[in-house]
């Protein structure tokens, strides 16, 4: 790719920012120091950025934006009252070419809404959805729709696995994405009427081009690594995701609570402390940081609004991978494929 | 109570039984040697059954069924084939007034129709539903419907409310149930207009009488301990189970690599036995054991159908806690409440 990888990068939403997101920046210019082939398009309160963030390098471009969506602002009321707020600034900018993706951590519902708005959908989808990254046994997940969408059709569930499967193959160019829909058991005649429907379209759809159809998922199996790209709507998606989490973080704590609750137990964290620390690592959530609003005629990354400056570097990392691997044409491919099927 | 607490058991069902069955009831007469206040009748083949539980006690009578229903067997076919099969047996029995309450670790489709088919549905339930025991930061969740119904209308979760209050306040006579409607946020204005209407009605309902109504609840807060009886259809309550039980088996089985890699690791392991092992207790998937269906003329308990000897204990002991809990009566005070309202 001659041209380089442009992202637009909203500085001010999410907690502690600029602060964090201005670290993330400069912990992702340092992991990158020998690539150029990247530009990252910084919107924000330009002074304070440029106090935070003092580098003389042609790869960042802070562009001013006085104002920043607030938190208590609604979709509702959003269209009206973010113009010209950095996170605007940042869809408007890829709008007119100049960026190839958003990143922001502010305001989850906004940043949606302006984004469709500003953006569009795709011809060919019926609806957008929010995909987030999910470890498993064997690598990472796509799964979609995490609650863009808290009801669905056939239809959709059908767009999502061309979107979920496109971004997968930008994210794993080696792989190829096995595709399963998110079901209550893993027979054929399992799951509402809805789920069926898609099914068997994803089913005359499935070929080496866009992705293979795995069929049925069970809950218990999202993480076994058997399929990469999990299929659902966005009420049952955010529920599964959230519970993962919860789970997570109640075994985490119990863990944490068992191992340092003596000053034997203490002693065998000395013995397996590296080995704990790897533990630690695979399963810290700033990883999987970056949600993916996948559907609309660009990207846009949602970043968690409390994470720290290393989730933060994760999303823009993210964000150049997405580019990298090339979505767009990814996910025209496949739609062009599945209106020929 | 001066009437004993009688527990109908399919001895025959699940993998391993009548082995695991049996030796499960051994570990519960074991347990509860001290008690006088239950008996258990047992369903199967007699003679075996006989050879493998030697004991002469008037706690236990076993009684004759010579057929079992098969893994295979649908729901559609189950009503023809499975007549006097031990499970049948037990549900006949239960009908009859000569046990209180239900256990098979049989076939769950067919357990579900045949127990509705002879039981029948309770004036004033709309549908019946299967409730799950859930650990959480502070002790034990009810959370239901785990997927006896994958469709569902608001009335359908109020009586899930006043079923699974029901159900916490039989197991914990001295808390007081707080229920939630488990959704995609926890603001007024999320979820669909099912949802809404369904909360609506339990904030009506909400009393010192039958529950307190919490509001709804995110994933991530199911294990909170925030609320103790979780609402939800039967597709996502499947769907969010199964998932936290394969985010538990992630985690523990990336723990168990983790602290088994290397020499200095397993010596880490003998210095945190004692707590480790407490941590893998609390966990222990067979402490949860047994799925409750409600809204029927009688209870009757589902014990996972993989489950070893203790986890099938476990469930025995679940049915002898649910009745000396006299659920059957907190289910009608409460739906009388709800009436009144």
């Amino acid at each position: 790719m001659s041209k380089k990888i442009s992202i637009a990068i909203d500085a001010m939403g999410g907690d502690n920012s600029p602060d964090k997101t201005i670290e993330g920046i400069k912990i992702f210019l340092e992991k990158y120091k020998k690539a150029d082939d990247f530009v990252l398009n910084i919107f924000g309160k330009e002074e304070i950025i440029k106090e935070k963030l003092d580098l003389k390098t042609d790869l960042i471009n802070i562009f001013n934006s006085n104002t920043v969506v607030s938190d208590e602002e609604t979709p509702m009321t959003a269209v009206k009252n973010s113009k010209n707020t950095s996170m605007w600034n940042c869809i408007q900018h890829q709008l007119e070419g100049k960026s190839d993706i958003s990143l922001s951590a502010g305001n989850t519902g906004v940043l949606l809404v302006i984004s469709r708005m500003i953006l569009k959908m795709m011809n060919d989808v019926s609806k957008p959805a929010l995909a987030g990254l999910w470890p498993n046994q064997h690598g990472m997940n796509v799964v979609l729709d995490l609650g863009a969408n808290i009801e669905c059709n056939d239809q959709n569930l059908v767009d999502f696995a061309e979107l979920g499967s496109a971004l997968y193959k930008s994210l794993f160019p080696l792989d190829k994405p096995k595709v399963s829909l998110l079901n209550v058991g893993s027979e054929e005649i399992k799951g509402t009427e809805m789920l069926k429907s898609a099914s068997k379209r994803l089913r005359e759809l499935s070929s080496d081009e866009n992705f293979i159809y795995n069929g049925y998922i069970e809950g218990n199996n999202i993480m076994s690594g058997e399929s990469n790209v999990i299929i659902t709507d966005g009420f049952t998606g955010n529920i599964a995701l959230k519970t993962a989490e919860g789970t997570a973080k109640f075994i985490t704590n119990n863990l944490k609570t068992t191992l340092t609750e003596n000053f034997i137990t203490k002693i065998s964290i000395l013995f397996s402390y590296f080995s704990l620390k790897k533990f630690k690592d695979k399963l810290d959530p700033r990883k999987y940081n970056g949600a993916i609003f996948l559907g609309l005629n660009g990207p846009v990354v949602k970043s968690h609004g409390g994470i720290d400056s290393i989730g933060f570097y994760h999303s823009i990392d993210l964000c150049y991978k997405i580019i990298k691997g090339d979505l767009m044409s990814q996910i025209r491919k496949n739609l062009k494929h599945s209106k020929s099927v």
